[in-house]
């Protein structure tokens, strides 16, 4: 059973790296005027900026702030490195709680030069290091899934199951899911898993875009929703089923859509929305 | 537990796509030299030729033919098109027949126009349709599990334990699977769906070669064996305690490899062979 449709754009964020050549300052406005409100920040748009105060303009906007993207990267075989990562992410709680974040997306890590399963330990290990900080700051930790094709670098969480059992391994209402469709719409147990992920409480966000066929590159070649082969309604269905009633991320990476006309192309993402 | 050492090359096996320059007959010349001990034959390097000639002459240079690469591509959103499928199907049971070719490697397909699970049946009905006449010639038919980064276009069969479901349900002594590292590495489940397939009769094929860190195309840059990330031994040893006592078939699509001298490269899949 497909989702209903979507009939205004009361539930829909963007995340700043979507319309990458904007700044911070740009995004808030264009978003504004093009009735988005939600907004995810990702940190390299902080640059140079006073957090707090970008939080503010931000919200004199409008726009709800989602999340701060991205923490993670955990695993490393070098111990050092392990540590320099727990101290990016406390880093990272300081900022979200200073740009009133109430959410991190965990782009969890992965070393090639180790298995995934000791990828995976670490991965539990740093998120528990830094829970404590961002409970203390009231911001939530959010375990994206990523495509089986990051396994090697990006993350050794590759399906929801896995970050399922992550997060009640953790057990903590401040440890869930970022659950994004480009990540995980090939995965034949979705629908069980998202529905496992309500019930438990960890479903804390949900990111859309589409997969392109033929998809060129392996990072920046993301479509917009409708563009690609990804059942958006259907995915979007089982979330809500699951309980899910917070924004839909829209998070596209692409090259294609970077080169042209930014104004254009949050024209199309947002009537786009209103075909997922 | 990682498999024992290889000590020589009497389980090594080249596709003939591996060193995509050469002709067959450059490729069973090569291949003998080396000591290359089997060979699988993609259908291309077939064109113009007699078949059953070509099988004499792969096996005078003393290679045993593995296997006939590929049939599949079952799925369609139009039943014209479907239809065009079993038919190509048939003929690569004539192919493999007249070949010597005891089995057909499967690249099931996939239509991004329908939902995966609609394929997925598509695949099974190809399969069931096609498997009288490969019965009758004596060729059994490999199902291989493609990486999830495939499910749009090339396999809506993404797992291993979706193969081992599919060979189940199809039920049949010529209907097993193809288990290939680089499809499956990530899998947290592959060490129990290698035994469940190994138990179950169905573990025809095992395709090696390596996930490249960074990899920078989705079809042509793959690595040799110990170029990347995946941990063959292990898994291997897998297959290994599944039963499997086949040839260890190299699989290499490489714009990088194939653009250099293939002796050379045939020379180092050999080295590389020692340490997988």
């Amino acid at each position: 059973m497909s989702a209903a449709p979507i009939k205004d754009l009361s539930k829909l964020c963007v995340h700043t790296i979507t319309t990458k050549p904007w700044s911070l300052e740009e995004a808030a406005e264009n978003y504004e005027k093009a009735g988005v409100k939600g907004v995810s920040v990702w940190r390299q748009y902080l640059g140079g900026r006073d957090i707090s105060a970008a939080g503010d303009r931000l919200r004199s906007h409008g726009l709800d702030i989602v999340s701060l993207v991205r923490g993670g990267f955990f695993p490393s075989v070098s111990a050092k490195n392990r540590d320099l990562a727990i101290q990016d992410n406390l880093k990272a709680v300081d900022e979200a709680a200073a740009l009133g974040a109430p959410m991190i997306v965990l782009v969890c890590g992965a070393d090639p030069d180790q298995s995934l399963e000791t990828s995976r330990m670490q991965i539990q290990e740093g998120i528990e290091k830094v829970l404590p900080h961002a409970m203390a700051n009231g911001v939530k930790l959010a375990i994206e899934p990523l495509h089986p094709m990051y396994a090697d670098t990006r993350s050794a969480v590759n399906t929801l199951r896995q970050a399922n059992e992550m997060a009640e391994n953790i057990d903590s209402d401040y440890a869930g899911i970022a659950a994004d469709v480009y990540h995980l719409w090939w995965d034949p147990d979705l629908k069980t898993e998202l529905l496992r992920c309500g019930q438990k409480g960890n479903l804390f966000a949900f990111h859309i875009c589409d997969w392109l066929s033929p998809t060129v590159d392996f990072l920046n070649d993301r479509g917009l929703m409708g563009e690609g082969c990804i059942d958006i309604p259907k995915i979007r269905g089982w979330a809500e089923e699951a309980g899910f009633s917070g924004y839909n991320e829209v998070e596209i990476f692409s090259d294609r859509h970077w080169a042209g006309d930014q104004k254009e192309f949050l024209d199309k993402i947002v009537e786009s929305y209103y075909h997922c």
